[in-house]
């Protein structure tokens, strides 16, 4: 029986954009475990399989539910332990998680910024007002406002990759000589701008987009045969 | 026979400040190697053994002489398999890499402007010059310019640490329940800076300042006890 997976969609059912979502579904592909996804939108809070937080991801594997990313892919890597590793040992876990901070505090901090009106002009039409007015609830500002002058803050944002992109110099994942979890993590931050937004994250000298590419002929072009736009 | 390390030493020699060299200290304590150090001087290039890149650390291991703190590394866990691993797996070992290019990045180029002034103040009398000129030439700015405002600059670098602090307010260290070689890495950064100048870094809540004292005890003392300043 295939994982069932809830997964974040837009006014296309098809167009799949939660950072978070994309780290579990690159996680499962990577354990060589089918899954069937199940389109879900931010207020359907009372279609997901309890016990949930409110937010996707959430799995059921035979029956047993499991919520929040990061549960998820510690549950995967205890249940199928017998198929590839995403960490590695301890030192990798240890460190992915440094991976997932960094990015949760430097990367998709950013991205937000530059995509937050994207997203919600690709938001299912029920999900537009609650977005806006949560969104805008955090951050004291109009969506146009977080928006505004993007251009202008894009090359710190790059500036601001030079770990990443100094390492992806010298490795062709951030796991090494082939990915696992913590290029999932960074990945997943890149994966949900370019599916709501044209706007160019990245040089295309940029080693980054490079990986960026590998990570999406991955998996047969998992993510790359995702609605999305551009590179 | 102990391994012989050329470390970086300043007027007094058992003032030992070089962020590599630190790496590597910590890193031959963790594999319970003992270690004898000879205090080396910046200008003092014609007596480090061949080969050399005219920097430390430099090792003697039986008669092979190893340099650069990752060409180092890479040695000894090669070399000493048989003791705890520095990195763990090829996850480990990889993601490594990227704690690595984070501190060269972020961490240290902040603290360069921190503590540049104290680093030329505890150099050798025969250094001074040499110091002066080589990183006023690097920095195209007079050592006073590039310590200038240091204060102002402070929250800057503390917020830049969000990352550290997250994942250490959740496991004892980068490394996971036990430090290992990324741990050393960024501690490399914080010793260089205790070791000559009484600018404090961290406020005295910050788990990272908690994290930084765990290292400070490690190995039965071993930074602690060298010369240094506060914390």
């Amino acid at each position: 029986m295939p994982i069932v997976l809830y997964d974040l969609a837009g006014a296309e059912p098809d167009r799949r954009f939660s950072p978070f979502c994309w780290r579990t579904k690159m996680a499962l592909a990577h354990k060589g475990l089918e899954a069937e996804t199940v389109p879900w939108r931010f207020t359907e809070k009372e279609k997901l399989p309890q016990p949930n937080a409110g937010r996707v991801p959430v799995i059921i594997d035979n029956g047993e539910v499991v919520h929040d990313s990061s549960t998820i892919v510690e549950y995967l890597e205890t249940r199928y332990s017998d198929r590839p590793s995403l960490f590695g040992d301890e030192v990798g876990r240890a460190v992915t998680r440094f991976v997932q901070n960094w990015t949760e505090t430097v990367v998709q901090p950013a991205l937000v910024g530059f995509v937050v009106l994207d997203i919600w002009r690709h938001a299912a039409p029920q999900d537009q007002a609650y977005f806006r007015q949560s969104r805008e609830e955090r951050f004291g500002r109009s969506l146009e406002e977080v928006a505004k002058d993007r251009e202008a803050r894009l090359p710190a944002f790059r500036e601001s990759l030079t770990p990443l992109r100094r390492t992806l110099e010298r490795q062709h994942f951030l796991a090494g000589t082939a990915p696992a979890y913590p290029d999932y993590i960074v990945f997943g931050a890149f994966q949900w701008a370019r599916a709501i937004s044209d706007f160019e994250l990245l040089a295309a000298d940029d080693p980054v987009a490079a990986w960026r590419g590998r990570l999406l002929d991955r998996f047969d072009g998992l993510a790359r045969k995702s609605p999305a736009y551009g590179g």
